[in-house]
């Protein structure tokens, strides 16, 4: 058995394979001053790279969690999401409303891929 | 590798299996009419309908998460969690308050599996 | 496959094995009269407990949740979290705020690990 630890902070590991499975930190916004479509798409973008790193991709998402400081934000933030995916291989998905890190975030998306 | 999704609606698969495990969308109840227990019943039923599509079923269930939209339903949720499974199998769970999808639903349940 | 289930209670266990993987339930503080630092090193305590109970380490924690009633509440709950794993083998993360079971509870942990 072995756990492969990807960019880690000094809190959290930014993605951490084992048994198969990626798993990605909660991902959240780099420039919070983005609206909820642009917001997404940044977290989207991380998520992508991180993805890459741990060698898989958005095709073996199998889980995703996604909290919005706004419940009304998902309809934006949906909008990003199948352009992203374009309504292929979709994971299962929970999206509930939640108080974010920082308030000025509005979306935070964590995933588990298999490679 | 296989990836199994089932039921794909535009944003997310109801069901994914990937290496042994069999992964359960966040359920919300269809009729938004009915109380705490009988939302959470709804639930269940479509937990236990997607758990069988995968070949599996709800003695092998290993985590949940249940979010419920007032912290108070809690105790009302636990009544029809316990006749279901009978205090039998029981996942590891987290159970916290999130406003949901639609401020008519009052719980949502998200389920993993083996099989 | 095997499921090895520890502990339960009425409602839930408090550490499901299966697959390689450990799952633990979100685990809160049992002295509700304490700090957010005092509450977490509970948690914390309680995490070791269950984890060594099934063959497993901090070491291993793959993935962890964890829910503060109050978002501010996260530096106190980091700081301890850093005392614990001293910023080694980390695990990715997603921290946000939700109300818990007993409005006296601070934090809610909740982690995955392999063994």
């Amino acid at each position: 058995m072995t756990i492969k630890r990807h960019e880690p902070s000094k809190i959290l590991s930014h993605a951490v394979e084992a048994n198969g499975f990626v798993f990605l930190a909660g991902i959240t916004p780099k420039d919070t001053g983005a609206d909820i479509k642009g917001q997404t798409k940044q977290v989207i973008d991380e998520i992508d790279r991180l993805l890459k790193l741990c060698g898989t991709d958005k095709t073996k998402i199998v889980s995703a969690t996604i909290w919005v400081s706004d419940i009304r934000y998902r309809d934006g933030m949906n909008e990003i999401w199948t352009q992203w995916n374009g309504g292929q291989n979709l994971p299962v998905r929970a999206c509930i409303e939640a108080k974010l890190a920082d308030p000025r975030m509005l979306v935070e998306i964590q995933v588990t891929a298999v490679k």
